[in-house]
């Protein structure tokens, strides 16, 4: 098996995952794993398929500014993913579109600040002290405006990205990393949606 | 395999995953696919059965008025599923009893306003600047009055009608179209009646 | 296969489905099947085994008070379950643990009135015009006082019975059709937590 | 199979399900069974690895103090599982990420009072008149200090702790039985937090 299609069949593996947890409905959402640096190649799932039925052949090689450098469609989104994996390093993006991360967005439309929890821990923070922002940024549908609006928020200690009215991105070294991190950011976000009281203590009730 | 053993094990199929996600209830709810157009013929599941249990057996073909062509009682509203068919041209239509849209029929008895949401590119229409009404209509037992309803208002860019206190119908060329129109509009309203803030900017609290 | 080891085997299926909703959590809950009338006998499911787990053995048949005529031990409210197949010539009687129900008897505790909803047809009702009082009794350890008020409060026309602070007992001819009605049921009670006004139009947010 | 490989595949087991139920988001979480008490030796689920991915092999056996004493690396949080089965005398105990219990410490800061539900039976406890609370204590990494806070608030007849901001501990004879109690505890805080009328009367709305 090529490293193409080993990555086409890890990045099918994780989508079916994300679509039996309802996080990518339909055909939204995208995933995408670093295949070299130097220049910078990403394998992204095809766009427009069922993302529960992607098979390892459904996936696009992608250069640095997401345009495809093999055969397939990527997604216009691949240009973000190119982007984060340029500025954090990452191994391995995904983009799902879980409901908490919208919702909160929704609430904290300045970023969502969590503290003294210990599921930060899985997401690569401290448990105690350690203020958490996970940064929001408005939707649009210029990779290059939004991956400036990224860049701008951008610190290395926080591998997350919630696009306002839209969904999320997080990163890792690879798509297990990645998978973790998102899994315990999602319950972080679900946890302060619940208790309604912030990382910096504000009540938004 | 016949057109209509193919049809009805896709129909089989589609059912088992909509009663795993909780949309089909007991027997509740039915899905089609349009056989011919001249004259308008549909595959309908059959009536009264498990819809988790289907086979490709459970079918019934109907006419433009919903009445069975072929052995096998087909459910009363196979005569709404006949009238979308033939105003929108959907070659599928599903009718299922998800939570979600009954609850946002209650709280927008007039219809559904969305606007300015990524998500609403999985319904077909744009993620900005596109205000999406999803149409609901009161329930009734006569289709005929509840098919008059849908095509008072209806507009082709907005394949989904909510019968309030009872269910949702989406469409679209195949059963895979508008499953990814249904999964994408459920997420939708779930995202609106979190959030009680509308695609006109009402705020519902 | 005698007639028990085939109730056995078909309680057993029933119950890994429940609990794999989660409503028959730890060994909660209870279903049985009426085996004959004349004397009444009914194959229950054994009392504290984990319910996701059953084989077509974990059955014990019991008399009309719910009393051991076979090997094996019986739950306690087998002796309801007689009761309920006695007074409501039920078929197969469902007890399980959903969390609706029991939330729905704590809002409504004189009986939980639903009315004007299509999934009303999927429990045995009709969609309009039709006021569903669904019975809610206290919670007690005496399952004569609880089948007295059961009976009470018992209508030929509403298979279910809501005991408040537990859980929920569904009846039909057969076990599948406990199940259809306990899963519209559910939908409905849902509905109506969610909305907070009820059948007889009082809100109660 | 030794009996630490037994161990293994039986904790293998259990956090599968349990990741299953989106209890052990990413790597959280862990398990344990003693396997002998004279000295304390527990096998525990190894740190740092996928709850959903363990195999029989992912287990390092501890100490009274929670140190490893075969090859692997435990979790911090061995500490506090040899700690609970020292004082309480549990063969088994379960540690989840599940979010009702988070919520409901952050609610009941002071314990989560219980009172007069069914499904206190399956926690071990009496349907009636017997006040249950679930003690709470602030998180912490120092098991030593968790381990004290733990044991000031130990009752015999209350096998849970919940940390708060973190998670949950449920323990019991058995992996099964810790399984059953931790279930039927978390249908219990869910109930609570729903209705938000605790067990000694408060309306906490």
């Amino acid at each position: 098996m090529t490293e193409l299609a080993a990555a086409g069949a890890a990045l099918a593996g994780e989508a079916a995952r994300y679509a039996g947890m309802g996080w990518m409905r339909g055909t939204s959402g995208n995933l995408s794993v670093v295949l070299g640096r130097d220049p910078l190649r990403l394998a992204v799932t095809a766009s427009g398929l069922d993302k529960g039925e992607l098979t390892a052949e459904d996936v696009v090689v992608v250069d640095g500014e997401g345009a495809a450098v093999s055969g397939g469609v990527p997604s216009a989104e691949a240009g973000l993913h190119a982007r984060i994996a340029a500025v954090a390093g990452a191994g391995a993006v995904v983009h799902v579109h879980a409901l908490a991360p919208v919702l909160a967005a929704q609430r904290w439309p300045d970023g969502v600040p969590l503290r003294d929890l210990e599921m930060l821990k899985g997401f690569g923070r401290a448990a105690h002290d350690d203020l958490v922002t996970v940064p929001v940024i408005p939707n649009g549908q210029d990779m290059r405006v939004l991956g400036d609006a990224f860049e701008r928020g951008f610190r290395a200690d926080t591998p997350a990205l919630i696009v306002a009215r839209h969904g999320i991105y997080v990163w890792g070294g690879d798509l297990r990393q990645a998978r973790h991190r998102l899994e315990c950011l999602e319950w972080l976000l679900r946890f302060v949606l619940e208790t309604r009281i912030d990382g910096v203590g504000r009540d938004v009730r």
